[in-house]
């Protein structure tokens, strides 16, 4: 199988709420299927040390296959070149952004006289290879989606019984990722401890939609979760809370940067699903926060938790490299004005990152030096109902004054793979 | 009482959800004190033509007492000086927001010697009468809030007993409008029918907060009782669906354009909670949006109601006066991207404003001239998710091409009174 090494798998479980309860849904045969591409029992394929980001079209584009009445807006091959020259011309592959992946809807309703997938032959006539061609052109990577069932969530031939045939097929197009899916077939449920040997990132809970109570229950089911799924978490696998929906139409600007915060204080993949050719100017710019994606991606690969609840704030913490934290204050309220968060250092993480002084620097709504502090100073922020301010606090020292540049020199390094 | 001729009513129920039924709370003595203000047994005040416009400190800025902790924000003489100042040089007065109005938590916790209500000393240093002096001299009105019960519902002194004297204590300080809740009280219900005799405008439904959640249950709320409420509505008297939080937290650009579009189709009060010293170009280009504006304000002063839903898209219908209609087409979805709404103008209150040609004008979410139809045009709009499509239809004739422009003239009239 050719480009093994660069394939990537996301499983994912049924789209059924009902099914969240901190399992994931894979199947054997799956395995199979993996271990066949990699050669070894369990995924070690190099890939995603740190979480996966990309564009993903589901939540934006759906199940949208009238090109007739929607051209600019079906699922098509226009659809997923004309998001790669974006990816690249502006500025989301520079950050990190680098797979763009197809959900359902993208294959013809038969296989072909081999058994073949192949996909719906008018709105992909130049094929997946030649798709596949042009997204690596642009110096980025393709994604691909099958279910491990007979047919996939929206009704189109699933994998089932052509595992391997399929997983050839993927490979021969040069695809780098498959989005796993898990409709219409029997189910089996796998504990979280052993997801890691065959996803680098999986699904647990229902999907996202373009809402604030969407985002606020995967919150809270990830909170309520975390003793269980985030000791999972780290380089090579992690926990996938489902898309980002920043830039679309249901989310006010806090409630934008709480999900922002949020999916990097869990270290989440940051798959966005939005419209690129159409998105507003802040959306972008808190989509490319170098300082948010940063903490996302930190190397040391440990996923945050919320560590307390007063009132209507929750806060959460991520230990990064280097020793530091980053913070995440949610302002639950969705009444009132902007109200204030204090805390002393010594109760963040014991104080940990502030054994003798340290630098606190506020990444959200806005990044600002808040100086250098120590054990006993109090911290205030002012938290927007709904919103979020993201901080991190890093040990200091004279010779690492400004560990946030550490942030920042993680994210160069990135882009630079 | 001097000043009778501007006192305006504002009759509130209490602020639990369970208390919302249909009815309007209000309470006989309430009457009393009100025909005693104006000499008959039905308010014929001849205020409120059309809808109340103005200010209102509630959502926003809560029962916020801590002014040692929150100077800028607290209910404070202060606050509606600044309130006042702004609205009337940056615009807000000039396209009809004539009312600064206090809301609870503006008292001191005990009566005067002569029993008399008084304000927070300290938050109120200069006294209510010269505060309504300086709100006329800004070319605007002063509201002010009381609870017919024993107690307001933040648990300061009500009116019950002291109707009388406190009506005339608001007469002597010169304030315009009273917003009389309903806390702390014997329960009795009022037929909404009636409601009308008694005050300018009147809560149904439970307070409003900062969230589209909030909003959707308001919207759904009046078009299940639309068939009681609507047809109560009218000059000098409206049903009051709770303040416009745009400008705020929790609202999405498309979810504050709903909120808009909706209020000006329901004929609704229009009393903004936000910090206008604080707030974003787009909130404010929509909340001094003339043309909404002028369908809110429209002198026929019927209240619209939704005529139809077909699959997430609700249409809500207002006549309005010259003949036309204004239309609100919402789409519900809260997933995916923009979708087509599709209407022959016949279907469209069976073609009323379209009998010989018509004018189209798309108001939200963008103005746009849709061009001149006939009853059989097909009208398109794509509509965001949360987010609505309002648009005016007119009888077109060679003498009345541009009935758009007549809202705009009723707005300016209003807003040379």
């Amino acid at each position: 199988m050719r480009k093994t090494e660069r394939f990537q798998s996301q499983c994912q479980m049924q789209r059924q709420r009902e099914m969240a309860r901190g399992y994931v849904f894979l199947l054997p045969l799956l395995i199979v299927v993996l271990t066949l591409a990699t050669g070894i029992s369990s995924l070690d394929n190099g890939l995603a040390p740190t979480p996966t980001m990309g564009w993903l079209h589901w939540e934006r584009f759906l199940c949208n296959v009238d090109c007739e009445e929607d051209p600019h807006n079906c699922i098509s091959e226009q659809l997923y070149m004309q998001m790669a020259d974006i990816m690249a011309a502006e500025g989301w592959k520079d950050v990190g952004y680098s797979y763009v992946c197809i959900d359902d809807c993208w294959l013809a309703s038969t296989r072909d006289a081999n058994h073949r997938l192949q996909p719906d032959p008018k709105r992909f006539p130049s094929g997946m290879k030649k798709l596949a061609d042009y997204v690596h052109s642009k110096g980025l990577k393709l994604g691909i989606y099958q279910d491990v069932g007979t047919y996939t969530c929206a009704g189109y031939p699933g994998s089932y019984g052509y595992y391997e045939l399929d997983a050839q097929t993927f490979a021969d197009w040069g695809v780098d990722l498959l989005k796993f899916d898990g409709c219409n077939f029997i189910n089996l449920d796998i504990m979280i401890e052993d997801i890691k040997k065959y996803c680098n990132h999986w699904r647990n809970y229902g999907d996202i939609d373009d809402s604030w109570g969407s985002v606020k229950t995967i919150i809270d089911w990830t909170a309520n979760h975390q003793s269980l799924i985030a000791p999972v978490a780290g380089p090579g696998g992690w926990n996938d809370p489902d898309m980002l929906v920043i830039g679309n139409f249901g989310l006010s600007r806090d409630q934008q940067m709480t999900q922002m915060a949020l999916w990097a204080i869990m270290a989440a993949p940051l798959l966005m699903s939005n419209d690129l050719r159409n998105i507003d100017a802040d959306s972008k710019a808190l989509l490319q926060n170098r300082y948010v994606i940063a903490i996302n991606q930190d190397p040391l690969g440990v996923q945050g938790q919320r560590v307390s609840k007063l009132r209507n704030f929750e806060l959460w913490s991520r230990p990064l490299a280097g020793g530091g934290f980053a913070y995440a204050v949610v302002n639950r309220a969705e009444i009132g004005g902007p109200q204030k968060f204090s805390i002393v250092v010594f109760s963040l993480d014991s104080g940990k990152a502030c054994q003798k002084e340290c630098l606190v620097t506020q990444i959200l709504p806005a990044f600002r030096f808040q100086g250098i502090h120590v054990l006993t100073s109090v911290l205030e922020f002012w938290v927007n109902p709904t919103g979020t301010v993201l901080f991190t606090v890093f040990p200091h020292s004279t010779g690492s004054s400004r560990k946030v540049e550490a942030l920042s020199s993680n994210m160069d390094r990135r882009s630079n793979l």
